[in-house]
């Protein structure tokens, strides 16, 4: 068996989603790079976490073949590959059907900076794209996905480095990060926040977003050469 | 002891109810078919499942007699045979009374189609039936709630291969599919359906139904000729 | 040890409390009662649940005095002991403070009938006490709780055989049995109704309460003598 | 290692924090303090609770200068520190972002007293202190929120041994108690406090506060020299 390092690692990640209750029965997936071979690996497709092995784990290259693997990877590959095309630093992604954040997505809503745990993340609203067009779906649908996103990040000048999480609308989040373990960690914490924005709207609809200053604070005391939170 | 694959199948799939938390203490029940025998098997009355066994599990023909097994069948047995006689392909059914899609049963509302989770598994908003006159609630109530799920299926047109799912008004879901394993995977579905719908129109009560291209996409990547998600 | 059947029971019962989330931490009680022997056994003031021994259960007389135990009973023990006194057929009552049926309790509604579930259980809503006036609180406030139950049943004309529950306004609720299992097992059903009614009424909030005919189906072939339900 | 004692009761009562699912990865902090010595014990900084042991808890002296330990203390370390020392009687400080009580904190509302189980643990509503200005976050961050928090009590005439725990505007939970234990317990009491609250409101959004005889007796029950609650 190749690629045993990576492939542990993702299966390790994706075994994250039903323990954080982040999907059910066989909904979600995750996936890790390795850049200087040019293959990712990946779930299988409607495998149930509860019947998930390591060699179930798919190797495919960055143009979406199956590099090694008994199975068929997820049907969100081409997303993924995508992703990992364009945005160079990500060495994971993950893809959930986490309950709140889906609610956002179906809402067709970007989540509102609302308070520290949100800002402790990112400095911006959860974006949420655009509805795709009927001829994007008809077409390449999963690869179209992927499109959907670069292009959100392109016309609202976000940086896939700051902003490692996003809402497909009527669909559910796609998040990212260093690698297949923080890409999970920040399906997590989106979760939360789409919780908690969900209930500070239903206490007060008139909440307003938290000040600059605070959203600043709290962004750079995790991220960047002035973080002081954390061991690193 | 007869039927003893059947029973054990049926078994397992009621013990998911807890599992999966689709109901508490007694409630709900699983049943599968052996078409060859023309026999179901069917968990019995008002057994918690704390306390439930194999053997516990009764064996009744398509015409309610008792055909195996100590203890009395579970009350909504008249409601399996029924749709085991309609819907020829059905090869197990499930009933719960999942919290959130019990809500929307008592709310009368049938959950509108909001987002690809739902799309992955039906085309159709889950309908919910008519409430019942009460000739038939004093007639033969369980017969008559079967009855109520056909009239539904009829009058919209619905296919039972297509839609394993329904709400009854006042009571809650009804799930089915080939096997007793898929019933109760649908009754998991419906759960998180229900509860994204719920939170989706507590976040925007204007909020639209999915495209159709969109359900289409998403329903026939997963079921007929071209579908290209799991591994069949 | 004396009354260490009834000792064991009522653990167990106190025990359901936290398995079940009907309460966190030392809140809720469960008490059991010996009618021959004039006295009932009850959980101990302010004992965490991951604490609680068997021998640390109190046995007090109906005049709430101290009969066998190295603790202080529940600071709730004047209501148990009033509510046994004039519900002759009741051999087990609990108190929790489950979040759903506090939220009831505390907005002072009576828990509608909406659906099946419910009226599974009882014909009427969950009824709720009034207000208790300063005096009342004043006076001697825990059996003062326990009249306001009284007192509402009185008012309304309801049996404690037939309605097994009930809210204390502001405060949450009690429920009964013919033993601490039935108890707390009509515990565990309120916290389920009241939270299948708070959301329906979220999803549709003209929700009629479901009609007479459908609610007596349910009660009787649950309950009375042509029960059909359960093995019994 | 010094300090074991000390370390080893507040290693514990941080795990409590995942435990009770009062925050989620690496969120929150306990610390408690030996006020003979001068130095409290806290949480290292950004350790998830999953890894986190004893021997990781840091030691520093409230001036929060490092006295013993390798790793970098919690970043609100100086919000715990303010409070010890204008906080006499205080022996344990929690800070969590517990999902109910940040949506109250993000939504800058004061949790109404709506029933006893909030009045058995306060009398006051749980206060929320004022958004910080700009120049206090771009300050002394953490030291501010401290300020914020006795600038609320002075204003409101609050007395920490009686209310033991605030929400900080679009942050969440301060919660403290004698003992680090006993911070935990009001962070879960809190908690709960809060969405009982948040679904009371949603039920009836006229609810009253309740009457102040009723927050007497039951907070006086548990609470003062006349106090019959518990074993003490």
């Amino acid at each position: 068996m190749a690629y045993t390092y990576l492939k542990e690692l993702v299966y390790e990640a994706n075994m994250e989603i039903p323990k954080e209750e982040l999907a059910i029965v066989t909904f979600g997936n995750v996936s890790g790079i390795d850049r200087a071979a040019g293959v990712i690996a990946i779930k299988p497709s409607g495998v149930p976490y509860r019947k998930l092995k390591v060699e179930d784990i798919v190797i495919v290259d960055l143009d979406n073949k199956l590099v090694e693997g008994s199975m068929r990877p997820s049907s969100d590959t081409k997303t993924h590959t995508l992703l990992y095309k364009n945005f160079p630093t990500v060495g994971g992604v993950c893809h959930t059907h986490s309950t709140y954040a889906v609610a956002w997505a179906q809402a067709k809503r970007a989540i509102p900076n609302l308070g520290t745990t949100h800002a402790d993340h990112l400095v911006q609203p959860v974006p949420v794209t655009e509805i795709m067009s009927d001829e994007m779906i008809m077409n390449d649908y999963e690869h179209e996905t992927g499109n959907q996103i670069l292009d959100l990040f392109t016309k609202e000048g976000l940086s896939a480095e700051e902003v490692e999480m996003v809402l497909v609308a009527c669909h559910g989040p796609f998040t990212w990060g260093k690698d297949p373990a923080k890409a999970v960690y920040n399906a997590v914490v989106l979760e939360e926040i789409a919780k908690m924005a969900y209930l500070t709207l239903q206490i007060n609809p008139e909440c307003p977003t938290i000040k600059q200053t605070l959203i600043d604070k709290h962004f750079f005391r995790k991220h960047g050469k002035n973080a002081y939170y954390g061991q690193e």
